[in-house]
């Protein structure tokens, strides 16, 4: 391709200072984020029923109004649920054929809630809000042809990179390690709102957990902290079987056991006491908030799989990145940056940029032609990207 | 009791008019009491469970602000949620020890509407938003001291009557024969929002009944119209084994078969078209609306049922006055009207009033101890109205 | 006119006991009677102005869920705002022509707020949330033709009588004294939210008045005592004026001085500390609650002034009424009854019923021609009374 | 200061590509962040004069759910006000001294849109609906002690740089002097929706805006072409006197004159036709975004201007930056980011990183002494930011 630019990077490894942000299925800005993308999703699945096509939808406009709770050892009480707003734009008719898109947001919503928060009582806990509205005309037209690559709808940008720095791994495979289910099983007291910050100073890592405890399963303070110091072994243990290097843990910094103001919870979820969240301000669609590295600000939840250019980039960038590296053992990482043209087709992008940090003894010219093979390969596909993402098979947040 | 007056009435049925309405339980305005009365009764026992008494509570302010539908034989969609605001003030916390109110107001709305409403399907069709306030700190105190008669918290009226009239009872009756599970068991096509009209000029009654049938179990035109006849059927025998003399029966006088404009529905509710409802619109608590006899404008439904005055005395005066004719041969119809006092225990009213029409032979004087001896039986006891409310002894709307 | 029956009825004066309410302008039910009308009102005026018809409407449910405040002596602050949901359904548009309906609502609402609460900041103590949907296209087709008389929307019922009884006059002229621009510039301290209660027993009148004080015209518990006994003395000098019996008056009643405990409000309105108001929950179109007489359940604020055949039977049957009386001197007092008949003009009613009291010395039979002349006059240019609603000639509240 | 890593950074401007992007004033993201940080502006101001300190807020979850408008040449209407919903949480009250929080929001709500949008009716146009929850206890404490400068209150991250690059200043000021008072004084038909993208390839700028017309100002299609080739022209001389190479221009792409689809609106705002807008989706705190170099995910606007160390640290490195380019020549540009420390005073970070790029013949070690300066006098005074914040005298967005 004409306007693919292939150069060498830079490792962000080789910065002194790195940092890296998870935060976790349940923390507010991922739980409206997870929402959306599971209304979006469930969208295109009965746009595809009902008229054979993926019809057009925005809903990335998601928020978490949190509740209130009174919480104590051994259980306390949500006083006030938490409202959650789920807005946006989606076609409601097509040919005087029409679907009930709040509807479905609702279900989606209490859907994906059930399946995610094992101690929230969703009619008790929330409150949903529908506000979506219709779709314009000229939105709608987009989508008309089938099997057509679409129209870029706006001049947006994707960026992505491949493989995780150490520090990366650590941040991200930690949170899922302790909203696992097999943790979860055997650790019922650890909630679903957990944050992991990550800094790398040269090799040295610290590494901040903050992970709502679930106030049913703790007696007392003395339990608490005995049960944190547990979770607390549990991924020290964790991470030193993933980084060799010296490495800081912290948990719940915030404790004051003087006070006795610890983080417990009912749910399992900050937002029962006033945490609010909003799609678009949590990770980026690899799962991570990396400052020190080239972010897209596009909030990629719930919007459409289809013709969203931005959505598509960032998960064409990370998917195809990830690519490289897996195939070619000389690439040491990459980094992929793409800039759409309004209204031209997604896979004519107005520019691309292929960053690759290379092996010792390999040079750009040389796996030049390899790369590009890669890279035409995705371009040509672009639109298998849209099943990836409504079927599940790649991360958006 | 000195603030009692007996009279000698005067007979609704000597009226040439008489005219009686009954909103079924599916009409907007009675399904909104009846979740704000659910939503009242659940409160009335959590707060038992939890503090022993019944807290301060009036969730009398329910909205329902009705969706958009696309209807048509054998299916449809509904295409926007009816939502539904449930208001009012309640006790949220007490000594430090707090309840969920808008989650249990939540949690009971979508109880009542799933038992209530067969064809709705409440995840998808209905957006509930709870804006209970917490209860000011003046009327908390009310209920401090248990087993107290409480003080009457407003100057307030209260009536009933019995027994009903024939145009009563056919109007009453009629509609729950519709609604009640037999008939719904066969006629599967029959919605739950009924509403029947009856006039009385001299002894010709004139019925008109208005039901929504369920489109999915209605093929066609002509299979509505068979099925609508059906129905006419079942009523006019129904009606008929109640009243000797003479009656015309309507039905769903509004369809218009030439443009195929008929009552046909996605959930067997108006409410999914845009018709509307608030709480204390539809029937009184006796389950009608009687405009050619005394009545209350009280809003019962949702309202507390240990010092709500006006609640208690509407109740009050239905369970009196069939218990007289009930139990007194002699009396052919009593109406009995009761005016609280602000501040004074709610068993001594400020006036009230019994106005009753004697078998011929029977007078005043006579039967006055009688009469006076359930009178204040009932006085005594008045605090079993509010048993009877909240394990719903007895209807409210 | 064949169906109206003309008959002699009975006085309520005559009954030993008599209860009448009136909501004051300022009580959460009354405001929001008068929003939803203002709302009714302006639109019917839009409509005019775009399509010269009034369009279908009917924004009769609104909802007032009440504020916080903390009020103190000499100040105190409102915490938070009061919600008001106006609610109803309405033509948003007519062949291609749009109305902004919500828009004008909120615009109505506004206006109407700061025209008739003095106290109130409307930027800083309301939150105005429209929820009107729009018109289905079946009530739409009642407007098309101009110049017709339309046709009944319902089976419905309105009622009306004249004069007001002297405890009715009372009750209803003084809240409107209290409420008087003249009485409020002289004393600014008293709030609009004002209920009368007023009891007759026998001649023996008890008036009860509730009337929120404004707390920064009161500097003190003594001040508050000492302008609460002129506003006492004042109200017992107008009722003197009115009344030549005996009567009792009472004046805020819950008012507890030993706990300083008094009614007073930053806004001079209670909805600010709770106290909730649904459409159609207070007056009836007379101004008045008179639950010893017949009384139509109708909520008549909001409700379009066309074609509402209850709104405007309600209406009629007051102005009717009053016609006869002011005209005829051997008319004591006057009862209209009128019930519709569905898809029949309007002013072709199933029934109507009038009842007079005539002075000693007349007969029905006698005057019966000359009643007669003015129903059929009345009936004649029933669309009058749309007018007179959309002009603000007439009260409904 | 120890922690403070300074270091030779690389310019933006070799790379070969750049991309700049500036949501204008009336954007949708924009304005929400503008309303959102008004908020806290105003609240602050208003702690202020309650308790001598700004007690602790972050409003910072704003959500705009756009409306419906039906535009046409000359005018058209408004259907559905745009619902603007503010969220967050803030101190209602401190020792029984309380705050009307929401209503403050409403009107600084208000007052900023209508102080920012010429077009925008707010009565008619905007619903208001505020959600502040009361802060928790805890967060309050930070704010205990006046003139200590507030621990962190998360671990979080600041980053900013000085000067804008050619293509970066480009789009900021094109935005600017599109949306100065002079220019829409001159031009009433352009409206306050600007979005300008500004994409350098080599040396060579596309820029592309996208401008809202004002539809009252423009009489047809003709009007609207030459209108907009006016605005182009206007543009271009504007982009050269700034930009000495090569650009290209190009303005409203997706006008489509054939279907006579331009971009035209009722108030100037794209959020009349449903374009929904949230807090911290638009420009980073120095007004741009700028994919290309380091970014902050922070979303700044509406945060609390006293502890909140994400927007103090962005802000904070933003001003630092420009006081370093300015006061010495030799520094061709700067980059700071600085990461905190949670619990720790917020002027003594974790981690600090100034990179510069010098003049030909500096070399760091030299110039390491009077940098290191500046950094530490910005580092004492960081409560200056505070004021600059609440005082308007910096961006946030």
């Amino acid at each position: 391709m004409a306007n693919v630019h292939y150069r060498i990077g830079k490792s962000v490894q080789d910065n002194y200072i790195e940092l890296v942000e998870r935060k976790g299925i349940g923390h507010p800005d991922s739980l409206i984020d997870g929402i959306m993308e599971e209304i979006s999703r469930e969208l295109s699945k009965k746009y595809l029923d009902e008229f054979g096509v993926i019809m057009h939808h925005n809903v990335d406009k998601g928020l978490i109004v949190g509740g209130e709770a009174k919480v104590e050892f051994g259980g306390g009480v949500v006083e006030k649920p938490t409202e959650i707003y789920l807005a946006g734009r989606a076609v409601h008719e097509v040919e005087g054929k029409a679907m009930n898109v709040e509807g479905i947001a609702m279900e989606s919503a209490r859907k994906y809630l059930m399946e995610n928060c094992r101690h929230l009582d969703v009619d008790r806990h929330v409150v949903l809000f529908p506000r979506i509205r219709k779709g314009s005309a000229d939105l709608v037209s987009i989508f008309k042809n089938k099997g057509e690559v679409p129209l870029a709808n706006d001049t947006s940008f994707g960026t992505g990179f491949a493989p995780y720095t150490p520090l990366e791994s650590v941040v991200l495979e930690t949170e899922r390690y302790l909203n696992s289910k097999r943790y979860k099983d055997e650790h019922p007291y650890v909630g679903e709102d957990i944050k992991v910050m990550g800094l790398r100073e040269g090799t040295k890592l610290k590494v901040a957990v903050a992970a709502a405890f679930v106030s049913k399963h703790v007696e007392s303070l003395k339990d608490y902290i005995e049960k944190k110091e547990g979770v607390f072994e549990d991924i020290k243990k964790f991470i030193s079987r993933m980084y060799d290097d010296e490495f800081e843990l912290f948990i719940n910094t915030g404790d004051d056991y003087k006070s006795g103001s610890v983080y417990i919870t009912k749910t399992g979820l900050s937002m029962e006491m006033g945490d609010d969240g909003e799609v678009g301000r949590g990770n980026r669609a690899n799962g991570l908030i990396t400052p020190y590295r080239k972010m897209s600000l596009e909030a990629a939840a719930g919007k459409n799989p289809v013709s969203h250019v931005g959505k598509i980039y960032n998960v064409l960038a990370n998917e195809l990145t990830r690519d490289i590296v897996e195939q070619f053992d000389f690439v040491d990482s990459a980094t992929f940056t793409i800039v759409s043209q309004i209204g031209v087709p997604i896979n004519k992008p107005m520019n691309a940029d292929l960053e690759v940090v290379l092996s010792k003894g390999y040079n750009l010219e040389d796996v030049r032609p390899k790369l590009n093979y890669v890279v035409e390969g995705w371009m040509e596909n672009i639109t298998e990207i849209t099943e990836r993402i409504v079927y599940g098979k790649t991360t958006v947040f």
